[in-house]
């Protein structure tokens, strides 16, 4: 079984755009131990407060996962005992530790500014030091296919310098992302020649494009344990993304990385660890994203009818995915007669029908809409043009006031009047903002008719600018997600005017809630 | 030189959430081929009526980069003839077409459900009535790496069949992208053995994430012609990214891909082509990414200021693209130091100077800001800070009214209060919404004191929920991009409330114009 070693916490917090909470950093590692990662890297004792207070939480917490500390190599010219960073790791309260020191000759000359035996010395003094303090060192050697390209006898004779000290692991790094894969597995086989009775882990960075590639190839080559990150956040391009090298490395090579069964957690696990990262997992990801086994081409979708692999490298259940059959001017009948099927799975639909649909979808999607993200307004929208939407309330007007003094905080207040049958309801709320104070009119109107719309929250909210041509006056696309707590749901509003576009989503989102 | 065939406005169709315009696809043919791009694929004449008109209006429309037309093999039981798409190709008006046909048995029997000998023919008797026509032809093996896995013999057979019949290139396509890179090595190391005098092209999916190193491999193993999409749109999980692995082939493989000099405006006219398809580049991408060369970490930043090798793979210039150092909670004073030197660079900085803004930064921070986008509302802050912000306009309070009966168009209007100096100025506006109205009353009111304000448009806006525990309560961040036509700038607001927030981006904006 290869290990597999995660470092999205602290290769995450140098990723540009990113920073977490200690109760974030909390709940990826409670995610991550779900589904059965070996190792965590939780952060850098001593670096900053928060990674201070997050080794102190983790006394309490009890994971079947390894939790890691990681740190550099001692300063130069000192002795390990006067270091205060390994000071730090000593007392992290972890078992294991990984360091990190230099393994290509230039970066100890031009960037440590010392000479190349004092490197090793630095490697062989850290790694006895932790040892000696009753911790399992593993050792990041960065720069080492850069080092090996310059000067693979020192960066052998550096890894060798860790593993003659105690190490456990030598974890050979591609720290500027910038190596070929094939060489990446040349610099693994080389390693293991070196020091034929260690154990050898990687690390890739995505710079090239090619991380995954590498791990796969290192692996191939022989390497045991594997280094990376949830959705490859990190510095630069990232790292290699544990969500697509673990289901190449289970379901393509034949290699164990996650606990038997565990696999088909990981589209849940990574977009539970996404939403506390507070990231966007691109449709677009390999086995996890929410386009990965999205069909829209016609003859694609043909084609996954008849046969799920014509147009499926792996099943989505595999990994905890699903297959989604897209409704767009490209899909065509055969899409659109899928999807009525769904949502009237009792009533048989007609061909008058499926061309009525398909022509609203045209007409909406050139006014700005686009329901591929937003299954359920398209669902409420077709609903209407077969007659057979019941509107659980109708909205006569509403109104919004906004003020503002700059430096002092704003007032918003908004009005509405709707109707549920015959019974009309006119409230008022205030909000911050506008639209917010019209989501409480809202449902403070609804709520006298409905109570279960206390349950309803709103997930996320997203603006996108259609038009760019019109500046402010652009058409806008808002998408909210909305959850009940046990389910989510997506509706789509568009218009020019950003709190109107709101006000449509939010209303289909109750009044989807309410079907 | 290796042939860069570009498949971004066929595929990108076929991606979730995509759809261009004529106009918009007739902008991307025009930076595709100022970048030497040499082959473009433009659409499936005769599939639809968008289609239709592109290729009339690329009749007039002169490119060095060749056009092509893509379509399939003719239907079975059909003569080339009698085939209406066939014929569509023919008069597509394209010197080039690229037929596509299956290569997989499996596909043969179910999906097209012919027998194999038929779909020879398909293959033969379509590439030999486009030769008759006039055409050069591509010919796209469907499925062909699936195909070797299962019958490689037909697989083979199948290219064979193309070959024989006139043309020119075969491309061997993954079409499920699920085959692991050396498989793909070892296909296209097959055919070029069969077929010894037939030029060999690569089309490679990312369904497993290696779409790049595939292709990377595939080259090594003899391929010539290169295909692959702009930032890797395509169906489900994307095609091989050519704004990837073009710079992978030419900066570390030796390859030539563009004419001498090109490489350089990669990350410009990928930019372009992005905003054309409407699609965010992702700041991690490779090469072309804002993050791409952006370092955070604090030994990082010292690192890089000393060697730029030290965590840059390449020049970030070799590709158009720039350095930039993040300034966050990480960074510490070298950035900050960096940051004081670019926005004053005639002013010494003293030590209690640095100290004050990264105090100020991490007040900013922890309220929800986030300037690693927005480096302009930064410089505003910083000056501001450092006593030596020059207002050029103070706004004194403004309000807004918004009113909208369902189903009617809403009115927005705002009034603002702001002066300049001494003087006063009360103005109001309409709009198509509140930010609109306001942004309006804005600018109206600024433009009599600064002509050079109409020049600015807002180019994208941006919301994101930062906490979402609190709906539509929660703190919004506004990221407002604008340009005046020459430079283009980022500003940042934050609030509860999405009109406030934008608000202050807005006025950040204009502020950063006005300096």
């Amino acid at each position: 079984m290869l290990e597999i070693y995660d470092c999205t916490l602290r290769e995450g917090m140098q990723a540009e755009g990113l920073s977490f909470s200690v109760s974030d950093k909390l709940a990826v590692i409670r995610a991550l131990d779900s589904l059965g990662i070996a190792y965590i890297e939780a952060g850098t004792p001593g670096s900053n407060p928060k990674d201070e207070e997050l080794f102190r939480a983790l006394a309490d917490v009890s994971t079947d996962a390894r939790i890691v500390a990681f740190g550099a190599t001692r300063r130069k010219e000192l002795t390990a005992e006067e270091d205060e960073n390994l000071a730090a790791l000593a007392n992290a309260g972890t078992k294991v530790v990984t360091l990190y020191g230099k393994a290509w000759d230039r970066q100890v000359t031009e960037v440590l500014r010392t000479d190349l035996e004092e490197n090793l010395a630095m490697v062989r003094d850290s790694v006895a030091f932790l040892k000696n303090a009753g911790k399992r060192v593993f050792f990041d050697a960065e720069h080492f296919f850069d080092g090996m390209a310059g000067n693979a006898e020192y960066a052998l004779a550096v890894i060798e310098a860790a593993h003659e000290a105690g190490a456990e692991r030598l974890i050979l790094c591609d720290t500027n992302g910038g190596t070929l894969p094939h060489v990446v597995g040349e610099g693994v086989a080389a390693a293991n020649k070196r020091l034929p009775d260690a154990v050898i882990g990687i690390h890739c960075h995505n710079d090239a494009g090619l991380a995954a590639a590498s791990t796969i190839t290192a692996v191939l080559a022989g390497a045991a344990q594997i280094q990376g990150t949830f959705s490859g956040v990190g510095e630069r391009c990232g790292n290699a993304d544990l969500t697509c090298v673990i289901p190449d490395l289970e379901l393509k090579c034949g290699a164990e990385c996650l606990p038997e069964g565990r696999l088909e957690r990981i589209t849940p696990v990574a977009r539970k660890v996404a939403e506390y990262l507070n990231i966007k997992i691109p449709n677009r990801a390999p086995f996890i994203g929410k386009s990965a086994f999205a069909h829209k081409g016609g003859s694609h979708i043909d084609g996954v009818l008849k046969n799920s692999a014509a147009f499926e490298h792996i099943a989505p259940e595999a990994v905890g995915n699903k297959r989604r059959l897209l409704v767009s001017e490209l899909s065509g009948r055969a899409a659109v007669r899928k999807l009525l099927e769904r949502i009237l799975p009792d009533t048989p639909v007609s061909d008058d029908e499926v061309g009525a649909v398909l022509a609203e979808l045209k007409r909406l999607e050139a006014q700005g809409y686009q329901f591929e993200g937003a299954e359920e307004s398209l669902e409420l929208r077709v609903l209407a043009l077969l007659g057979l939407r019941k509107k659980p309330f109708e909205v006569d007007y509403f109104k919004i006031i906004g003020e503002t003094d700059r430096g002092e905080s704003c007032t918003a207040t908004a009005m509405i009047s709707l109707h549920v049958g015959d019974e009309r309801k006119v409230t008022a709320a205030e909000g911050m903002g506008p639209v917010n104070a019209l989501d409480n009119a809202l449902r403070r109107a609804l709520t006298a008719f409905y109570p279960c719309i206390s349950q309803v929250m709103l997930r996320d909210f997203k603006v996108r600018v259609i038009d760019n041509k019109d500046s402010t006056a652009a058409k806008v696309r808002v998408l909210i997600e909305s959850t009940d707590g046990v389910s989510a749901w997506t509706t789509v509003g568009v218009s020019a005017d950003v709190i109107e576009a709101s006000f449509i989503a939010l209303s289909d989102s109750l009044e989807y809630k309410l079907r």
